[in-house]
């Protein structure tokens, strides 16, 4: 159809999430006109990052640096490491930019039928990092899905020992969300941890 | 958020058309998850693109190769041009595969509001291709607004001249459209080129 270069970029494009081949070939019609302007930009910054990007051997976090600019902040507190499943939700948690502390990735949770055991997550590492004398507080920050709970109820039970203070994010009505569209557990939790105006 | 470099990829990755800041970021997660399956592979191809890509001299296409590889293909005949407004009406009708002539690629359309005159499209060097005596029959296929029909107008006069058979494309309701949905210049147009069963 159109030169085996432009055709290997579509498909490679089309590749990403969000970007069907249709969509694809238009970015790549808008790139090829002004070539200078995205598309060698666009290159190089995906080259440099592939080559810089690294995980934090003490979070867990994805980024450039080793250890990454969150653990590296010194305006972060140390006291309290927020323990999250995957990268993307530290960086949901980051948007809100509501959180002032550590991170903690754990890598997935645990999951028997998949053969998902502590040893394979990053649980030992969080519990050293728990015993770090400035470390006050462990908030649970898994999703609220079963993997998520069992998850959090066994580092609960693994964080005892260490005498830090455990905690774990609200549920409730989302901000915004209408009663009539949420699902009864969220309103029964909704209610139970309802509070004085 | 993340580092400078995540960022700003993560930037340029939003600018594409289709992709919005959050599913940049999503690419760019899965991408860093594997970074030589899809980065390193689509740095080297987007710059390959940019670097090689180049506007075909006798249709306007855009390839990596003048004279682009659908004027270089000798099993294309040659005595049929398709004259379409911007290249991606081109390699749209390249997806149907139906056509197997010659292109020529118009650059736009005669729009005199935003002072686009003939001399602004690649109308002359359609007249000069039509001189050939290969040449036998040009199809106007302009899109079907005001200006396409406008610009298609002036260039079926310019080409009296070369005494070549100029047609257009058909309309009609388009194969799995459903007549209610159609508007009404569409239907009676369909009606006035009925064929026979």
């Amino acid at each position: 159809m159109t030169g085996r270069e432009i055709e290997n970029l579509i498909k490679l494009l089309s590749r990403l999430p969000g970007l069907g081949p249709r969509s694809a070939r238009r970015a790549v019609l808008q790139m090829l006109k002004k070539p200078e302007m995205l598309m060698l930009p666009l290159a190089d910054s995906l080259r440099a990052t592939a080559e810089a990007m690294t995980t934090c051997n003490n979070c867990g976090n994805i980024d450039v640096t080793d250890p990454c600019h969150i653990c590296a902040d010194y305006n972060r507190g140390p006291d309290i490491i927020c323990v999250v499943e995957e990268v993307q939700d530290l960086w949901a948690l980051e948007r809100g930019a509501s959180f002032k502390g550590q991170y903690h990735v754990l890598g997935g949770t645990l999951s028997p039928l998949d053969g998902v055991g502590p040893d394979d997550l990053k649980i030992d590492q969080l519990i050293n990092r728990a015993r770090a004398d400035a470390v006050t507080e462990v908030i649970l920050a898994t999703n609220a899905t079963v993997d998520g709970q069992t998850t959090a109820h066994y580092i609960t039970e693994r964080l005892m020992e260490t005498g830090v203070k455990v905690t774990r994010l609200a549920h409730g009505v989302p901000v915004g969300g209408e009663l009539d569209y949420l699902d009864d557990g969220t309103l029964a939790a909704a209610l139970r941890s309802r509070s004085v105006v």
